[in-house]
Formats: C-alpha cells, sequence, structure tokens
C-alpha cells in the first residue's frame, strides 16, 4: 500500500492516511500534527498508532455545507479496522478497548483554537474492563466522565454549565473541594448523572455506538473550522480560509496509569534565550491536561532522569535527534505509559526574537545548519523587535485607545501639551511624551527630545509620523477617539482624563496608548543579529540605501549598513523653525527676482546639510529628490488663516488698538496667497517637477547647493557620489527640460569652480503614466526610483491622509483589501504599475538603474516582490535598513525555493 | 528622368522636383501648392513653368543651423537652366528675360505667415527689355520698384518703413494721392531711391545678380518657416515645427500687360452656402496683388465671359474637371496673359460648416463622391459649430478676458449678479448672463434660465462647467484676471467695470468674453447635417450614448440619435435647492436609522427622475450610476462655515441677540460635520463604492427607486432597460460585495412587487488599479464603462480643478505636453490604461460590453482611439452625440485608410 502512496501521491483510500503513509513534506495534506507524528513514525520514534483523514476530506466537506465526500466513512472504518489488527484493542469491546483522541490538525497552527475529543471508546461496555486492564478503576471512571463532558460540549453541543453544575453539586454534597477528591463511586454516580445531562441537553439518548461517537466527533472538528473564533483567529493571522484541517485519529495513551507514567513537555532549547540546555517540565501520574490546568505543579525535565531514567534518557536522545532532524528547535508533547516512551506531537518551538537569532547562530556553528537555513530561522517581525524597544508583554492593561501605528517601538513618558517644554524637559532629561493635535515643522525641537509623540489628528503621513519614523522615535497618530486640549492641558477620552505630568506608554507598533507606565524590553540588537544580518548580505541580490535627510540620519544608517542615501527628501530641510521664515519670504515673493534673492538665502543652509550628508556617505551614493511638496505646506492652514483674518478685522472695526494696519494687511496678503496657493488635491497638484518647471528658480539654487556642497567635501578629502533625482515626472519632456537646467547649471558651477565631478539625474517613477510611459522617460534618465507611496496613493486613487482613518481601516476591518497597501504594496495592482515601469525602462536602456524609496523599501514582503521585479535596490528609513537586508536575502532564498519546487 | 522619379520614388537631384516630377500624393515633399501645381501640369491644365525645392531640402537646412545640403544649389542651378531651356528665357538675360516667383509652399497650409518674393530677375539690365517686350514701360519700372521693396524686405531684412516713407515723400512731391498715378518716370526716380534705400539699410550694394537674389530668396523663404509668428501659428494649428516648407519657383505671367490680361480667384461652389454656382472675382489688366490690396473693386467672376470669352470658358471647364478630380470644391487662382490662361494654385476651398455639409451631399447626390468620401469631406468642429450659435466673425473687437471654454457656444445678455434674478428675468424671457465668483446647486434655476455664465473661480469640472455643459449652455469659467463682487454688483478688469444691466458676450468656445452685444450667428443643423451623420451611422462601429440626468436632457439625446443612456450622475439629482435640505439631513444624521428615515424622504424623488429619465430612453438602455461624491460636496465650506460660526461666536460674546442659541449650535454641529467630511484629496478620498459600502443605506434606497421607477413606466407601457453602475471600484472584492447587496435589494423589491425585469450590473473603470486587474473586476460586471475623467486625474496625478489654472496651462503654452489631457485623451498613457483594462476584461469575458463615459467620449481624437482599442460605446453630453456618431465613423474609415496603406 505504501508502494502505491509513492507512486501516485495519493493512495487508493485517498482521503485518509495511515500514519506510516505519511510524512513531514505532507502538512499541507495532514496539517502540522499528523505531518509530525508521521516523519516521528518513519524515524521509528516510539508514537501512538493512529491515522490522519486529509484537509482535503474537511475542505470537501465544507464545500458540500457539510455531507462527506463519498466513501471518506468507508475509509475511516478500514483504517480504524488496520489500526485494531496492529493495536490488537478493538473499540467498543468489553474485553480490551480502544481508546482513541480525535484531533484537529491544521496546517498553520491554530492554538487553542480547534476542538479536541479524547478518550473515546469510553461506554459504559467498556469502562469496567478499562477499570481491570489498569488495575485502576478511579482512572477508568475519572476517564468516562471526562469523555462524556468532552464529547457532549464538543460534539453535541451542550453547554458547558450543564455539566460543571452537576459537578459543583456533587462536591458540595461530598463536602469536597476538589474533583480528585472524589471517590470512584462517587465518579460511577457522576457519570450517571452526566448521562441525564445529556439525555435532557440532547432531547434524546446520548448515541452509545462508538463508531456513531466516531463519526460525530470527526463531523464536530470539521465544523471548528468554521467557528467566528477560528475565523477572527485566521484573519488576524493571514490564514486562508480555504485550508481546512486534517483530523488524526490516535490511540489514546495514559500518564496517569501510576508511578511509572508520566506526561511532559519539553523544548530541545531555551525558548527564551535560545541557550542550549534542556527546558521542559513533567509531572509522575498525570494526564496532559493536569500539566495544563495548573491543578499540581510541574516539575523541572532535569529531575526525570531518576524517576524514570531510561525513559528520560530515551528522551533526551528523540530529542536531540528530531532537532537534527527538523534542524530546529522543538517544542515536544510527550507521555510515559508504564515506563514506555510516547511523542504525541513535535513542532518547530516558539521564541523570544533574541532567541531565534541565537539559536539560528549556534546551529550554524554546531554544522546542523548552513547559512542559507539559518536565514529561514529568523524572520523580519523578530529583528524588527530586536531595533526597537518594546511593552514587556503580559501586562494585563487594556489600552485606552488605538490610534495609527505611526512608527515602531515603546515610550513611556509624561505627558506634555507644548512642543518648546518637551524640548527643553527632554534636554533636561526628563522622559517626557509630546501629545498634540498635530505636530507642525516647528515642533520638531520637541519631537526630538521626546521618548515618542502622540497625536489625535493626522495619518500615516501626517508631519509627526514622517519626522518621528525618520527619527526612529515611536509615535501613534490620528488617535482621533481622543479630545486634546492644548489650552487646557488634557487629553480626555471618556470618562479619563490625562493632564501634563501624568504618566502615559505608547506603543508605535501597534498604535495602542495606555495611561500609566507600563514595563519596556529594550532593543536587543547583538552579536548574532549583526551575524545573521551579515549572511544576508551575503545573499541578497538587491541594495539597500536609505532614506535620509540630515548627517546624523545618514552615519545612523551607515552603521546599520546601508549602501548609500536613496532618498534625501530636500523639502524636509525647509520644514526646521529656523528657516521657515526664508522659505515663506521665498513663496510671498512678488517676483523671479525677488523670488531668487529669498532662494539665495537658502542656499547657503541647503549646502550645509548636502555637505554633512556627503560627508557621512563619503565613498556612497547620495540621491537628492529636488523640491517636492506644494509651496502652501510652507505657509499656515488656509481655515486658522482665514480665521485670524476676520478676527483682527473685527477688532478693528470695533476700534481696538491690537492689531496695527501693518500686520493686518501681512496678515490679509498671507490669507491671499494661502488661498491662492491652496489646491483642491495637492496630491495631485503643483508639486515636484511641476513647480520645477514653473519656478525655476528652486531647482536652480537647489543645483547650486549641491554642487558647492560636493566641492566642499572634496576639499576635505571627502567622496562625494552626486545622484540627482526629479519627483513626479509623467511626461519625458518633463525630464529632458529639468535634465537640461540642472547640466546647464552645474556646467555654471564647474566651470566658476574650475573643477567637476561626476553625477547622475535620474526621476521618480510615481505616477501611472510613468509607469505607462517609462521606455520615453528612460532616454533621459540615468535611474528610476519608484515611489510607491505616491504610486499607491495615485494607482488605486486613495489618498493616505484620508483613507487611513475612514474607509481604509473599515476596508481592513472588512477584509474588502488583503491588507494595508501602503504597509506592504499591493502586489496585483501597484506593483504591476512597477513592474510595467521597470520593462519599460529597461527596454531603452537595459542597464537602468531601478530602485525604490517609498517606505515599501522598508517591508519584507514588498522587498520579496521588488528582488522578483529585477530591481536594483530598495531605500528606507535608517532603521529599518537591517530588516531590509535581511528580507532581500530572503527574497533570493524563496525565488531559489520556489525554482526548485517547479523544477522538480 | 520621370522614369527614374517612379522607380526609386525621388529623382537624382534629390531636393528638386521639376513640375513634370510631382504630383498631389507628393504634399509631403513639395508642400500643397508645389504639389497641386504638379498635378495640374500633369492634367493638362495650363500652368505656368517651374519647379519645386522639397521640404526635406529646408528641413535639413534648418538642422544644420541654415547651411544648405550638399548639392542643392548645384541641383537649383540646373533646374533653373532645364526652365530656361523650356521657356526659352533666360534669368538676367538683357533682351528676353525670364522673371521667376520664389513662393514657400507649407505640407498644411499656414496662409499669410511665409514669405514671398515676385518678379525676380528685373534689374537695371533687364528692365528695358521686360518693357520692351511687354510694350508697357511702366509696367516694366512698377515691377522693378515692386520687386526692390520685397526683396529687400523679406530677404534683405529692410525695414517696410523705410521704402514706405520714400514713396510717400514721392507723391507728397509730385502732389499725388495713389501709386498708380505715379508716371513711368517717376517709377523710374522711384527706382533710383529705393536702390538707395537698400544700400543704406544693407550697408552695402544690393546684390544684382539675380541667380543670387535667387538663392538669397529661397534662404529667406527657408528662414520664414522659423519666424515667431509662424511658430505660434503651427502651435495653434497642431502643425509640427519639423515638417519644414517646400520652395516653388515658377515663372512669372502677368494679368496687367493691358486689357486681353487678367488676374482672379474662385471656388467651384459657393463657399458660404455649398451652393453649386460660378464664385468668383476677376480684375482685367492687373495684377493678384491689386485685387487683394482693395484698390481697385474686382467684377463678379460671370462677367469675364464677355471681356474674355475664350480663357472664361477654359477657366469653368479647368474649374468643374479640377473639383472631379479632387473630389472636393476647388479654391483657385488664375492669371490671364494676353489672352492665355494660367492656373497659379488649386486647393481645396475653406467653407462654412453648412456649405461644407451641403457640398458633401450634393457631391454624393452628383456621384461624384460616395458616402464615405463625403464623410471625409466635414470635420467635426464644423459639426460642432453647427450645434451651437456662435459669435459672427468680423466683429474685430478685442476680448476683454480669455477664461477656460467650459462649455461651448455663444451667449449675449445683460449682466446679472444674482441666480434668482437671473431665473425671474429669464423666465420672463430677458436675456440675461449670470456671472458669478462661482455657482452651487442652489444656482441651478438661474443657470437654467440664462443664455450663459461666467465665472471667475472653477476649473472645467466646477459646478457652473458641469451643469452648463449638461445643459448645452455657454459658459466660461474661472476668468481669473476679472474681480467680481457680488454684493457691490460689479465686474472688474483694469479700467473696465460691468453693472448689472450691462450687456456682455461669452463665447463658451474659446473662453473669450467681450464688453458689449456682439452679433450671434444661430446653429445651422440642417437636412444637410441629418444626411451625413446617418452615413456615419451606417459605418460607424461604436455605439453612441449620451450623459444625461434628467428626462430632458434624455430626450434631447435621443433627438440626437443617442442609442442610450450610458451615464446618470445620480448626485446631480440631489444638487437641486428643493433636495438639498433632504440630502443635508441625511448626512448629518447621528445614526444609521436616522439616515436611512431621510432617504425614505429622498427616494421618492429620485424615484422620479429615474421614471423620466426609463420613460424617455424606454427601448434602449439606461446605465445609472450609485452616487459618486464626498458626502461634503452636500454641505457648506469649509472656510465659510468656520467664519460663520466665529462671526457668530464674536457676536454672542458681544451680547448681541442676533444669534440665538440654536443657531450657533445648530452652525457648530454644521461646521463639525464639515471638517469631519472636508477631505485633504477628495478625488482620492471617500466616495463611490468606498461610500456605499460605508453606508449601504444609500444605495439600497438608490436601487430600489430604480426598481419602482422601472415598474411605474412599465405600467404605462414603456420598456425600461436596466444597467446600475457602480463607481469608481479599484478592488473586485468592491464589486462583488456591491453587486450583492443590489441583487438582495432587487429581490426584494422584486417579491414585494410581485414582478421583476431583466438588469446588467457593471462597474466604472476610473482608477489605473481597477484596469490592472480588470481581468478580476470582470468576473462581477456585466459591463465596464472606463471613466477617463478620473483616470486621466489618477494615472497622470493631475487634478483637474487645481491644474487648469496653473501649470497645466503653463505646459501647454510651453508644449511640455501634447494637449490638454482632458480635452483628448492622453494617447500614450491614459489610453493605454485604458487598453490595458480593456483587454484584461475581454480575457476573463470575451463578450463584456465596454464603453467610456468620461468627457472624452465626446471628442472626436480621442473617439478615434476608442474605437481602435475595440469598445463598444461611448457616451458624451447630450449635444455631442451627433458629433460623435460622426468621429466613430471617422475613426473606422482612418482605420481602414491606415490599413490600405499599410497593406500597400
Amino acid at each position: 500500500m505504501s508502494e502505491s502512496v509513492n507512486d501516485a501521491g495519493t493512495p487508493p483510500h485517498s482521503y485518509l492516511y495511515d500514519l506510516s503513509e505519511g510524512d513531514a513534506s505532507m502538512r499541507h495534506l495532514l496539517g502540522g500534527k499528523g505531518a509530525n507524528v508521521a516523519e516521528m513514525k518513519k524515524l521509528g520514534v516510539p508514537v501512538p498508532d493512529g491515522f490522519t483523514i486529509s484537509t482535503q476530506a474537511s475542505v470537501a466537506a465544507m464545500n458540500s455545507g457539510g455531507t462527506w465526500p463519498e466513501g471518506l466513512w468507508e475509509q475511516t472504518v478500514e483504517a480504524l479496522e488496520r489500526m485494531q489488527q496492529r493495536t490488537g484493542k478493538v473499540l467498543g469491546s468489553p474485553s480490551d478497548p480502544l481508546l482513541v483522541s480525535v484531533r484537529s490538525g491544521a496546517v498553520v497552527s491554530m492554538p487553542g483554537m480547534m476542538d479536541t475529543i479524547l478518550n473515546l471508546g469510553i461506554s459504559g461496555e467498556t469502562v469496567e474492563a478499562l477499570g481491570r486492564e489498569s488495575d485502576n478503576p478511579r482512572f477508568a471512571w475519572d476517564s468516562y466522565r471526562r469523555f462524556l463532558q468532552m464529547y457532549g460540549e464538543v460534539v453535541e453541543g451542550v453547554p458547558a454549565y450543564a455539566y460543571a453544575d452537576v459537578l459543583e453539586e456533587m462536591k458540595h454534597e461530598r463536602g469536597v473541594e476538589s474533583d480528585n477528591e472524589l471517590s470512584t463511586e462517587d465518579l460511577k454516580e457522576l457519570v450517571d448523572r452526566f448521562l441525564e445531562v445529556s439525555r435532557e441537553e440532547m432531547g434524546e439518548e446520548m448515541p452509545t455506538d462508538p463508531l456513531d461517537q466516531l463519526r460525530r466527533s470527526i463531523d464536530a472538528v470539521f465544523a471548528s473550522w468554521q467557528t467566528p473564533r477560528a475565523g477572527v483567529y485566521r484573519r488576524a493571522n493571514g490564514i486562508s480560509d480555504s485550508l481546512g484541517t486534517a483530523v488524526n485519529v490516535m490511540q489514546m495513551v495514559f500518564g496517569n496509569r501510576g508511578e511509572t507514567s508520566a506526561t511532559g513537555v519539553c523544548f530541545t532549547r531555551n525558548p527564551a534565550t535560545g541557550a542550549k540546555e534542556l527546558y521542559g517540565e513533567f509531572l509522575l501520574d498525570a494526564q496532559g491536561e493536569d500539566v495544563v490546568a495548573g491543578i499540581r505543579t510541574p516539575r523541572p525535565l532535569a529531575e526525570m532522569e531518576q524517576a524514570l531514567p531510561e525513559a528520560y534518557q530515551q528522551l533526551v536522545d528523540t530529542m536531540q535527534r528530531l532537532e537534527e532532524h527538523y534542524g530546529d528547535m522543538q517544542d515536544m508533547e510527550f507521555t510515559v505509559e508504564e515506563g514506555t516512551l510516547y511523542l504525541l506531537q513535535t513542532r518547530s518551538g516558539k521564541r523570544t526574537a533574541a532567541a531565534a537569532f541565537k539559536v539560528a547562530c549556534d546551529m550554524v556553528n554546531e554544522g546542523t545548519l548552513n547559512r542559507e537555513q539559518a536565514l529561514r530561522r529568523v524572520d523580519a517581525a523578530q529583528l524588527d523587535q530586536l531595533l526597537h524597544p518594546a511593552i514587556d508583554p503580559g501586562h494585563g492593561q487594556e489600552p485606552l485607545t488605538t490610534g495609527l501605528n505611526a512608527s515602531p517601538g515603546a515610550a513611556v513618558g509624561e505627558v506634555v501639551f507644548d512642543s518648546d517644554l518637551a524640548e527643553a524637559r527632554g534636554k533636561a532629561g526628563d522622559a517626557v511624551v509630546l501629545v498634540s493635535r498635530e505636530t507642525s515643522p516647528d515642533d520638531i525641537g520637541g519631537v526630538l527630545q521626546a521618548q515618542g509623540v502622540l497625536t489625535s489628528h493626522g495619518g500615516m503621513t501626517s508631519h509627526a509620523a514622517v519626522v518621528a519614523r525618520g527619527m526612529g522615535k515611536p509615535c501613534v497618530a490620528g488617535a482621533s477617539e481622543v479630545s486634546i486640549d492644548v489650552a487646557a492641558k488634557t487629553l480626555t477620552l471618556g470618562a479619563t482624563v490625562l493632564r501634563e505630568g501624568d504618566l502615559v506608554t505608547l506603543d508605535g507598533s501597534t498604535g495602542e496608548v495606555y495611561a500609566g507606565a507600563l514595563a519596556l524590553m529594550p532593543p536587543q540588537l547583538n552579536e548574532d543579529f549583526e551575524t545573521i544580518v551579515g549572511w544576508a548580505d551575503e545573499i541578497r541580490r538587491l541594495g539597500v540605501r536609505a532614506n535620509a535627510d540630515t548627517g546624523e540620519d545618514a552615519a545612523k544608517a551607515r552603521e546599520f549598513g546601508a549602501q548609500g542615501i536613496g532618498l534625501c527628501r530636500t523639502e524636509h530641510m525647509f520644514m526646521t523653525e529656523d528657516r521657515l521664515p526664508a522659505m515663506r519670504s521665498m513663496i510671498l515673493a512678488g517676483d523671479a527676482e525677488a523670488r531668487a534673492q529669498a532662494l539665495e538665502s537658502i542656499l547657503p543652509m541647503q549646502q550645509e546639510d548636502f555637505e554633512s550628508l556627503f560627508r557621512a556617505m563619503s565613498g556612497l551614493p547620495v540621491t537628492i529628490r529636488l523640491l517636492d511638496p506644494p509651496l502652501h505646506e510652507f505657509l499656515p492652514d488656509l481655515v486658522e488663516q482665514a480665521l485670524e483674518v476676520q478676527r483682527l478685522e473685527a477688532a478693528r472695526q470695533r476700534g481696538e488698538d491690537e492689531p496695527d494696519p501693518a500686520q493686518l494687511s501681512h496678515q490679509r496678503t498671507l490669507l491671499h496667497q494661502v488661498e491662492k496657493l491652496t489646491e483642491m488635491n495637492p496630491m495631485l497638484g503643483t508639486r515636484g517637477v511641476r513647480l520645477a518647471l514653473l519656478y525655476p528658480e528652486i531647482p536652480v539654487m537647489q543645483v547650486r547647493a549641491i554642487a558647492r556642497a560636493a566641492f566642499a567635501v572634496k576639499a576635505e578629502g571627502a567622496e562625494p557620489i552626486v545622484e540627482i533625482m526629479v519627483p513626479l515626472v509623467a511626461y519625458a519632456e518633463e525630464l529632458r527640460r529639468m535634465r537640461a537646467v540642472i547640466e546647464e547649471t552645474l556646467e555654471e558651477e564647474f566651470e566658476s569652480s574650475g573643477q567637476r565631478f561626476d553625477y547622475t539625474v535620474g526621476t521618480m517613477i510615481e505616477v501611472p503614466r510613468a509607469a505607462m510611459v517609462a521606455h520615453q522617460i528612460a532616454a533621459h534618465a540615468d535611474f528610476f526610483s519608484f515611489g510607491t507611496n505616491d504610486l499607491t496613493q495615485t494607482g488605486i486613487g486613495i489618498s493616505r491622509d484620508d483613507a487611513e482613518g475612514s474607509f481604509l481601516s473599515a476596508y481592513q476591518d472588512k477584509d474588502i483589501v488583503p491588507g494595508n497597501p501602503f504597509s506592504s504594496i499591493d502586489a496585483d495592482g501597484v506593483a504591476e504599475l512597477v513592474r510595467i515601469g521597470a520593462h519599460g525602462g529597461r527596454r531603452t536602456k537595459p542597464d537602468l538603474k531601478l530602485g525604490v524609496c517609498g517606505e515599501h523599501g522598508g517591508d519584507p514582503a514588498s522587498i520579496g516582490l521588488f528582488s522578483s521585479i529585477g530591481l536594483d535596490y530598495v531605500s528606507c528609513s535608517p532603521y529599518r535598513v537591517p530588516i531590509a537586508r535581511f528580507a532581500a536575502a530572503r527574497a533570493v532564498l524563496d525565488a531559489r525555493e520556489s525554482e526548485s519546487e517547479s523544477e522538480g
């Protein structure tokens, strides 16, 4: 029979596999549990007898509204018969009864979500035999009453309280506290009462035929796949509803048959630290649920050596063998029945991030894994965890509210509503959290000195969010449920009011906000981390650069392994308190000349910024993007300004002194300018190259600053590698003209300075049209950088600022979208635009350099896609550089795997 | 030699063609004039001798900065020698001199833009011979002084006034009024003085070698291609700069050699009416410029029969022959030199729109053209002209200002600043023009009753523009130079102030605004028009539907030949004064129940709208789009509302009575709601299907209204064909869910009414992602309608409201974009998205119905693209339906032509 498995891939009894027919590779059919038990069986590790009903069977039943596929029951009965032959025990037999467990076994582990029935096969007819055979009648009757309760609840839907009430009643009658004080006679009576409960609740006799019970139990496991809680869990964990569950039918073994029996769990390494040491617990004369229920305190595994030396040695050997076999730390369940060891389950052990890195490194050093395999033993989320402080789990507190997870990491501090105060107190060494309706460029000092930032308004691209991410500072943005009164210095949510100085805890990774101070765990960067990311560098094909606007950020990025700057947003340089006035006077200038004059005053500041970038990235490329946002972003808010003017006008009308005419006139001019520049849809308005072509003075100034900065740092001996990037290009002609302006300006600078440097000019591809005509644009570009943030906004027609608070969240809640397209790139739509753009560009210039500088550049799933499209590099925030390096390697390994799969 | 032309396509002298070597098909090489003269020569029509220098030569010279391509001059001299042999005259010969004209000849006619030199070859040495030979010394000397002036101005850049001053001086000295009162001796002296002027202005002797003059003249014609005025003309008329011009060198013939000579122009039909009648003018003993200059009044052509019977008969025969040969009405220039007729030029005659239609119809009836050829004799712009009143040309007035040409046609009326007044006066029969900063839904009554609308704010999709286009009402929007003070009732631009009651004229086709009343020409719809569009229907493959929101519009559309409604925008139905309150209370509702209640009151209104649509379109499909815009469009403006609340609050603080607390509270609630609903980028925000999925009560109400309306009109015996369209779908899942809501609601209505009807459900494809995943979306759609307005906005990343006033206009002025992508679809970018979407959809459903309902649906160039992509129908505003029917046929003919060309 096993031959026909090998030949055709499925046995003749196609919905069902005996243990000997399976192995670990058949997880998709047998579920994780079934596949691993079969694998252990294959390895000669002692496991109970049994068989597995495949996920295909449950899917077929699910698709036909619960009706079993033809032949499944017949196959089940045949498998049971084979099992009875092998074990010599018979289900329902009054002499030597077979007892089985019926357990679910999902392909991806869903702990606690699915149903289990133990002790099936016990009945009024078999209980006595079991008592005799085990020489332990109490055990037999206790098993019986447990079975009745479990079966009633799980299979027949009897409410749990019905049995619990009867049990409580009996304990009360007998004057005892706990179940195990009940005598065998008590348990016999309890069985009678339980049978009565079942009859009443079900409205009929409970089925007594164990075959009938088995059939109903399998049905119940099938059905448990579709319970609401299982659905919620799957959605939360990205597990497909269509996988279905396998069902494992296995012979019961008992750890509660006296002092030569035991039950326990063990890990092959310490799951908290990753240290290679024995880790586990056991209980003598106990069942698995006793360990879980906490009625008796389990003992450290090491103590089992004395109690059950043979079984212990066998277990330790098995642990080592299984870890080596799987090449990963294992989490196992075992039972010793009268001295005989049975492994009930083995799986990859859950571990902390730090442990994951240590285990992976150690196993390479031990020779168990190669480096590529080790890279598959950690994941990007664990890297992320290591890079940021996190809230210590297990605090048990409910969050006050949940906003947008705008910048990862956790922060604790005193609430401060004023950014100047936050700056002052932060500098003084106090831990403060800046709380604000929204932040403006003026608040940057406060953001810099605070532990974290909380805003009630603004989305994932709000000023606070962008600045915080750039600094690696935790931020919860758009926490719209809370009401923040800056004047009164209060944060209110329902009855809760936080005042200045009150403690608050933010989790920027989840968006959760807690009143009070929770304990934090520090970032756990260590040598193992460096080692693993170093291995990733050997494998990855994608370059990794950083988005950075300051020398400080650039230095940090370089430290994290960035291979250059992929995006310097020059507009951020204008958004500091000291530079905003110069920028405003540039915008308010009446003509090109006045504008040029204002720009003159900005030039040295920009030059200084560029110098610090070139210095920090000496020898590595620095991509500087010309000014991108619309001009009105540098002016006050339209509504605020209109209100201010009306207020001043009213005051003057009333004859008040306050507004002198010059002030009023200035405010009116400002209002007029804000009105003129305010756009209905700024995302689609006059910015980027459009602005640059209307006001070429601006890019000319920026290019001059770049050239002069490059010369300045060259004079210091540094090596600037200059890449100039034009944003928002939609037409090839835009880039052609802008490139001419850039080249002309640089030539002027080269001529006047008598020196020159090499440079490249490229463009962002961030509107769909640019992707469509990439073959035309490429004629004028040395490189493309896909701006996937804006490409997502324009490609899906979705404004990030508007959507994340409103319909996009609702879409995620309702599963209309597969995920937030700003977190992981939309694979079917936006990534397709990237693909078209990449192919178009390379059609014109086969060696065109292609990168990504949207926030997707730091997202592992997106990086996989970018790698498969054939881009050259990604650029992300400095703090995500190690994650990107790692993810880029994983992308290569995944591609190899799927290639070898498709070849095999 | 002509053999080698036929073999290789070009003669050995490759830059130059004798007349006998060309024909009408060589227009791209010879220019229009040269090709047609060659064609006439080929037909045996008498033309002066000559040759043509090809456009390739001028392009080569232009590309090398003015240097002639090698061999060109040698070829010119050889051609001239051949010409001298044929004519027996020699350039510069003192005995029988050859005189030539040097004229430009563009591929596409550019009247008056390019340069001409006549009488070249006349000089001190040849003038006497010419006088002798012509027996008319005055003619010879007059020709000489004309040549000197023309050559000096055109070739040597001598300012015109230099010659004009000398001429005026002499007339003053001689005491005469006009040139032709000067004697032969006077002219001799004038020649001397002109030579002196030339010498002084040029700083050297004028070249006297006629070959040298010829060379310089050809150079001047080359150069005239690149004058600023020529460039402006080309850009305005969409002519490529790279075409270059041909140069025609032809023997001079003279109509001023006495009473057996004449010159004239004629049309083969009346260009004003299209009537088949002799139409033209001539002058005996005159040169062409005499006719143009208006010194003598030309005589009707018919009178030539008596004066020059032989030449007249020859001309009439030639006219008929050429019209038949070209299959089009001809506009010809001729000269009779001593009884001998020469045709100097023939070309398709410019004609009024009405004439174009009459000529095309008549020529089919006469058997000269078939229907397809006739369709090629009219163009879409002429159709447009017939459909709208237009300003009678020749008024000679400068426009006051130019805004956006938001809705075509012309309007004259008294300025009214208040929409209620406009409504009242319009109803009273007065012609008024509504002038406003911008219009709101409340103004619709005024718009309806006004002759036209003028706004200083808002773009091509502003409320005023959309409503006006829907009504076929002229509108100039966003005339931002004018300042409108509604309170003072003034429209100011510089020193001009228009007050209420002043007359104003709008040209919505050009955006021009004139003070005062200009004469208008009424729309000229007639039988010929119907006939031609009827022929178009036989040929076109694309269906043509209309965008209409009212029964009235639908009826108008049907009258114009619409085959259904392709887009009913249900939100327009809420934007009337009487319905806005119900809509607002729906938006302000606190919960789903209150919202449902408000919707209940809207339902009967919507039902009534749908009934009128179904009635008007009985038997034809009606596509109803569910609510599309974001909710805040139905509320007041954010800034206005914030100012109002601040004003009320201040008044209360001052203890004024005015705002009662309830009013203030209501205004605050309104402000809060406006704030909540106002989006940063509403174009990318919560509207369309997103709104519908958040508030399913809205589509449910709309679908109920559709169902009930359908039943109501069925009861009347009408036949509603219902198509329900879901806007803004980006994800297939959105449509799947929305379709479920629609189907469920309809089933409820079917059940409760006990009847049913067939219907289809489709979606707009209007964001790039939808195009990318069209194959997924198609699974849930019966039809797609491409919303190319929004697809242009999202695809190019360009907000129409923001761009048209600012960078997009600048882009058009600077030729960065090939045209306004909202007028004609962007062929490289947005049309590519349409193509991808269409192919994707058809991949899943080969018979998926595909249409377009953006404004491009009425644009001829775009219709051509849609036809080539293989869409099934376009939908446009009712007034553009005939144009679309026509353009769809032209698209088929163009495709056939390019197919047969590529086959040939």
